[in-house]
């Protein structure tokens, strides 16, 4: 054969060439990844550029249906490069019949492999010495407590807001539907609680935080949790968790910071058609072990449709307040963790993900549907409307969410009852420039909070517009703002607490952000009658 | 309230210059996304960059074990934003026990959602006016005829390959295992074929693009197929199917080139058990329309075993040579459509995808793993290995798939059988720079011919390293250059055809790649009586 042209001296050369320029912090590269000693073992990563990165940190195990208990330790070195399994749930399951989901272009889905063994994490950071400790920023994602996970959607991709915010990021995984939530302690005492283990996997991974983040850079005292939809909900539990303390320092609410839980009892008649269906008798409880996740699931949900009917209420799967792990009255520590809480202009209403053409709408079009809409109280509602939102299109109060405005209302005169630190009140209005305009949707501030407006498949939604970006240094600028200090305010953007002194203001953050007095009960209670 | 800063004029202003700023070619941008019209109606798609993405395209329509047809007609604009279903697999089944695959890291996927009505395309490309008749690169996946998909794998992203080359890159799904392959012929007119119905289908989207691609600025005269692994048959076997002719004018097949089928009478078969499995009659066959997607492609797979247990030989979905539809004997066209045939380096071959950690062995480690595999062949391997590849550490010939490599030589001598265009041989050598060096595997060239080194989640395994950038320029300009001219050869790297002439000259990739005489016929041969 002829020989290749290069001798090997130079082949050297080259390979010390390209290893020092792909070097990054500390020498890591792709070739030679970031190895970390947790409490259990060691992991191995990898360089995202200037973050470490380490998927599917396993955080604990749990046997079905039981608490969760710490990892055991390894020998060796274990890979933390891949993301670990989520939880099981309906949606996004193959061979169902909703194909692709109608959002999937501007709210873009990671689907995964799913399976019980789903406590993990995955964490971003640009420092690996322990004195580094920076702020840790963790994410519970929403889906109820029904689905989702910590990588559902792309935008929750914790490199960018690291690298931003000079912050350590954490996504969480856990169980849910009938894996973390179903009430099996009438059975025995190796399942007492399990109706909450849910909150029990999230308070493991809080621990897991607290005992190994100075390793990945962070500072297990300066805790930040945030999260949306469903993960709101998990947030604002934490102030009920006595266990809680000293695991996280604060928390940010989104859409919309009300807890939503249980009631007493209900997990427990789950439970019990569960066994039933499966003609398992009750001292024969652990036969549920063998019945395969999915069948398990199927039944979980007849189970809980079938409480719904007996019950004639909407029964959810959720966690209970069963007054031992999780309490009615706030934890003792919780006047000391102060919040943000907020919520998206459009939330679910309307046609949410798509564009709807109504930046096309000729006046006289607007009119006729506003006089349709709001009848004789149009103009007393769009003079509210006009005056809150000076620069909004007419039509965009069609799409203008009253009823979760109220339940935002309401959630921070909930918390504001256990917390006496400050919270903070956000409005996220800023319009998706894609496909004609399409109003801020559920879930959609979150690409910008984690400052991902050109991530990835995200980036088809933000148009990576210079309007999109400066929303994102704004939004997450706020988030790492209070991570660091508990305050969200920043240069030229002052934000302050949502109470009597500031007319309860709320941060609105759009094109242009404004610190703003949203005093929009009157417009959301004349809107109300209509919709 | 205070009123936000900003008067409507300035916003106007902002507007426009966001608009302005992101507009693309023909000003379309995420706004105002680009709209072509096909034959059978208008499709939305939008920009990434300078490129125009349309995805999950419906190329062809088919009821279940029936033949594509061409697709109904519809008024208005559908979008094609997102990524349609793709075939039903067994793999990535969540709930599966496989968790996530040990390659994940080095060879990332995309789950997606699963639908028997998976017959659409996806296309990346510069242009949207007919008179730019670029060519045309379609990527037929692999995972034999069972698993994949055209977006299986991040690294399949046409984006990159349609802006580096100003190409039209397309991406196909197609009906896989049972769905595309079960032979039920016997049991009425309307199923003539069925046995075949996945070669049809892509035969459809080759239709498809025929009809429709001048629309988004390809020649449809011009239309290179190329597949891997099972693409790799799937794009032989279009030689063998006399409806291919003038649907595409060259291919390349990636590890290996060869065709298997199923023997005539084996889905026949198949079909039998299944509908015994499900206690159906010969006349009544149109009951499997009434059986879930899921339970009838364990029945084929249940099936399938079950035959292959009757013959005493593997049995597995393939097409199969009916003399009709394909035949044994090359298509007339043939021998006018020039080839590309290759293989990658360790193929299948040891820990694929995962660090060995050879680069770290110490040469006496070395000669005592080399004595225990090769005897006393060592030293005429290691000569004859060193002869061939200078430039590679010794231990590098554990992991050089020599078996791969015969099958490759098998499917050059096939092929130019029925092909007396140019025939060019490759084999792709580049270590990935990764967790201490991994030797190329099945699979892992493409992400270099789609030029996706720096893409997303494929930059984690390929380091991003200028080597890895100068390979990924290398191999894409060669299929590039094959697609403009059927030439590969480019500046400073002249390809010359696998054949006498060129004394079966082979292009090897590597960090310099160079067109050899890879005669390792001798090398493999000693390999293959100890391995």
């Amino acid at each position: 054969m002829r020989k290749h042209i290069v001798a090997c001296l130079a082949l050297t050369l080259a390979l010390v060439l390209t290893l020092s320029c792909v070097s990054l912090a500390e020498g890591f590269t792709a070739y030679n990844p970031p190895i970390v000693e947790t409490t259990a073992g060691k992991l191995r990563g990898f360089m995202n550029g200037s973050t470490y990165v380490f998927r599917g940190i396993q955080y604990a195990q749990a046997k079905r249906f039981m608490a969760p208990e710490p990892v055991d330790p390894w020998e060796g070195v274990k890979d933390a490069q891949t993301y670990g399994p989520v939880s099981p749930v309906l949606d996004a399951t193959p061979f169902s019949d909703s194909l692709v989901n109608q959002d999937e272009f501007v709210w873009p889905h990671r689907y995964w492999v799913q399976d019980e063994n789903c406590l993990n994490l995955n964490v971003w950071t640009q420092h690996l010495d322990k004195d580094a400790r920076k702020p840790v920023i963790v994410f519970f994602h929403g889906g109820g407590f029904d689905n989702g996970s910590s990588i559902e959607a792309y935008a929750y991709d914790g490199n960018n807001l690291s690298v931003f915010g000079d912050v350590v990021v954490v996504t969480v995984n856990h169980r849910l539907n009938v894996f973390g939530m179903l009430d099996l302690s009438a059975y025995g005492e190796q399942y007492k609680g399990s109706a909450n283990n849910t909150m029990k996997d999230l308070i493991a991974s809080l621990t897991w935080i607290h005992e190994n983040i100075e390793s990945f850079g962070g500072d297990p005292n300066n805790v930040m949790v945030f999260g949306q939809s469903g993960g709101s909900t998990k947030t604002a539990l934490l102030y009920h968790i006595p266990a809680a303390e000293g695991l996280f320092h604060k928390a940010a609410a989104h859409s919309s910071g009300n807890i939503t839980t249980m009631e007493p009892g209900d997990s427990a008649r789950i439970a019990q058609l569960v066994l039933e269906k499966f003609g398992i008798a009750p001292d024969e409880v652990e036969k549920l072990n063998d019945i395969s996740a999915r069948e398990l699931m199927l039944a979980g949900y007849e189970a809980r449709d079938q409480v719904s009917k007996e019950l004639g209420r909407n029964v959810r799967f959720r966690p209970t307040y069963d007054e031992d792990y999780i309490t009615t009255e706030f934890a003792s520590f919780s006047n000391d963790y102060p919040m943000m809480i907020g919520s998206v202009w459009s939330e679910r209403i309307g046609t949410l993900h798509k564009g709807t053409g109504k930046n096309e709408w000729a006046d006289a079009e607007v009119e006729a549907k506003l006089t349709e809409v709001f009848g004789e109280d149009k103009d007393e509602i769009m003079a509210e409307f006009t005056r809150l939102f000076p620069e909004k299109k007419r039509q965009d109060v069609l799409y203008y969410d009253a009823a979760r405005r109220g339940q935002v209302r309401d959630a921070l005169a909930a918390r504001m009852k256990g917390i006496t630190a400050p919270v903070y009140a956000f409005l996220f209005a800023y319009e998706a420039p894609v496909n004609g305009g399409i109003t801020p949707f559920h879930c959609s501030e979150l690409t910008y909070v984690f400052h991902n407006a050109e991530f990835s498949e995200c980036r088809f939604a933000t148009g990576a517009s210079p309007e999109a970006l400066k929303v994102q240094d704004t939004m997450a600028r706020a988030w790492i703002n209070f991570a660091y200090t508990g305050n969200p305010s920043q240069e030229g953007l002052e934000w302050l607490p949502y109470n009597e002194t500031s007319n309860n203001g709320t941060m609105v953050f759009d094109t242009n952000s404004a610190f703003t007095i949203l005093d929009d009960q009157k417009l959301c209670e004349l809107m109300l009658k209509h919709m």
